[in-house]
């Protein structure tokens, strides 16, 4: 799990981005490498053309990362010889739906754009989960590249293969398990975030240390300032070394049929919250780091984890910032609905990944609804206290 | 590629289906069993107790085929001790489209349908494509059998892992590569089909016989009046032999790069005649017995397959019945235009697998378009003059 940066990195005469960093997701043969620098969008074309793909591909973005770096990538491809067809999307969580997936369907067919593709995803979990979907069912498959340019789909979402459209009962409940052909994350693209996004990204950070990482844990809050800044050099190990982690925990399980739930710490609150709010009120960075709270207090509440590391948590999640109001009437009654119905509850039961301390975590287990009802009533009046 | 009836075979006196044969479609960790056999429907229970599979199942059937056979697998699954839920749509090909699955996956969650599920496909390759593709993407993908209660989709669809739905803009648009981890084949099953669906069948049949088995092709045209007349002990034979020969496609090529490709001998022509008819006016079956006149006289006019081989697939499908219109305006430039956008179309160039003689087929290959029209004004005559 060590960074090699230089390990089947492009020369950097070729590929100008700075700082290059080239971690692999090991999957076998379906391995793929994340290249993570400054700037590293404008070789997204010499970077296709090594990895041998088809002539033609489809970047799909949303109106504001279009508007941003749409051209950029596009120069890019097109210096390389690639045909490109932009599908631009309105931006919005809302947008990940069965709806707008058929309007890309459509789009693509119009273009009689055949199996020898590649569909680049250019913006953050929104769109790399929806063009993912798209590119794992088009055709039954074509190739999928992704650009993520939020801290959230750098992290997060951009690594490990899952892609997926929510349905109007659960959120990513149509997907698959879809892996791209490679990751390139450009931390430049992080300096145009807005304070709500890079806050959301700054959640997942958060979640690595405390579920894999003591010592990365400390880091970010040693480094907290230059972090929530985005300042380049402090934002681009943060990113590398959640990708390390990110990567080591699906090389290992890529389906989630055990460690990779860890994943999942702070989520189960977080996705009640976030359906809650209709997907509009809360994002989902937000949710998790009130899921955080809320689970964290359940593993204090259940004796697990100690009082320090509850308040250390507590600390550094409201150092970054958290929403002060949900957006929607807080219930606690049909959050729980929420969560038994949530793909994550076995048989019935509403499971959670509950931290023993920062940097390590329980596999999933069943939690009885009495004490999920106290933590979320314990996060209210959190929230209310802010 | 030799039948092992008893390999890995149930008892019999656990599994009461007479003349079983087992089948394996040999795909690393993902290889699975295909039970051949009359009344093997009775054993889906036991066989799904013995693959140990979640208590939940959701069987999805559709009407006609749901008063047949559906209370056969529901008492056989409850008797195993599985939960059944049985969704159960309208007939035909018009159903598989993304409308039908939304409802379905409407109606699993409103059942609080989990990860931990079976979905079964009983029905035909209509079912088995849309219940394939829900069982892909529902909460990224879930257990998944197939029960195929046509011949059709006994010797074809329901081999192979091919699932997926249609786009208004073109068949299987939308799909993924995923296997079941079974198929119930029950023979019994094809006593109660139309003429119309036992010819679909036949084509598929034949189909084999001329891409990779000339010794089939003899056996079936010397057995023909007993297959076409469905006699138990021949089609179980015929079955049988038709997935060993799809089991040995698709275990070397599952996802279509390159040997699979002979599979769709017959389905270029084809596909664009049951999109030309809106998939109302042909069914796939007939659609393919078409395709495949138009395509050994497309190989005949290349001069790749002599007039004697033409002449006797002409007569072993005529004899089989060709219906005598199409049901719609024949217009060869519509299925040019069609076939150019198929998803088997390689950089706009329109390709086809074209037999080289009964048993022997090439890999795709690329044919101008004035030669395919010559062969689509042969096939409009050759259906007026029967």
């Amino acid at each position: 799990m060590k960074i090699n940066p230089q390990k089947s990195n492009p020369p950097r005469r070729t590929l100008k981005a700075r700082r290059l960093k080239t971690i692999t997701v090991a999957l076998g043969k379906r391995s793929y490498p994340i290249y993570i620098g400054a700037g590293v969008r404008n070789s997204a074309g010499k970077i296709l053309k090594r990895l041998r793909l088809p002539k033609q591909t489809v970047i799909v973005t949303d109106t504001i990362v279009a508007r941003l770096y749409l051209d950029d990538v596009r120069r890019s491809l097109v210096e390389a010889g690639f045909s490109v067809l932009a599908i631009v999307i309105p931006q919005g969580e809302s947008q990940k739906n069965l709806r707008r997936a058929d309007a890309i369907y459509t789009e693509l067919l119009r273009n009689r754009i055949g199996r020898k593709v590649t569909i680049i995803a250019l913006g953050g979990g929104v769109v790399g989960d929806l063009a993912g979907f798209i590119a794992a069912t088009y055709q039954r498959g074509v190739n999928f590249v992704q650009i993520p340019t939020t801290l959230l789909a750098q992290v997060d979402s951009s690594v490990g293969g899952k892609v997926g459209i929510n349905h109007p009962l659960g959120k990513n409940m149509i997907g698959a398990f879809y892996q791209p052909l490679c990751v390139i994350a450009d931390t430049e693209t992080l300096q145009t975030l807005s304070e709500r996004e890079r806050v959301c990204g700054l959640g997942e950070v958060i979640k690595y240390g405390i579920i894999l990482d003591a010592k990365f844990f400390d880091h970010v809050q040693k480094d907290l300032a230059d972090i929530i800044a985005m300042q380049p050099a402090a934002i681009a190990r943060v990113a590398a070394r959640c990708c390390e982690l990110k990567a080591y925990v699906v090389s290992r399980d890529e389906k989630e049929e055990n460690l990779r739930a860890i994943l999942n710490f702070g989520h189960t609150v977080g996705h009640a919250l976030e359906q809650a709010g209709h997907f509009r009120s809360l994002k989902h960075g937000e949710a998790v780091l009130l899921g955080m709270i809320a689970e964290t207090f359940l593993a204090h509440r259940l004796k697990m984890i100690a009082e320090a590391d509850l308040r250390r948590i507590e600390d550094i999640i409201t150092a970054v910032s958290l929403p002060r109001s949900f957006g929607f009437v807080f219930s606690v009654r049909k959050l729980i609905d929420t969560m038994r119905s949530d793909k994550k509850s076995l048989g019935g039961k509403i499971h959670f990944v509950l931290p023993q301390k920062i940097g390590k975590i329980t596999l999933p287990m069943p939690v009885n609804e009495e004490t999920v009802a106290d933590a979320l009533r314990y996060l209210n009046q959190f929230v209310k206290g802010l």
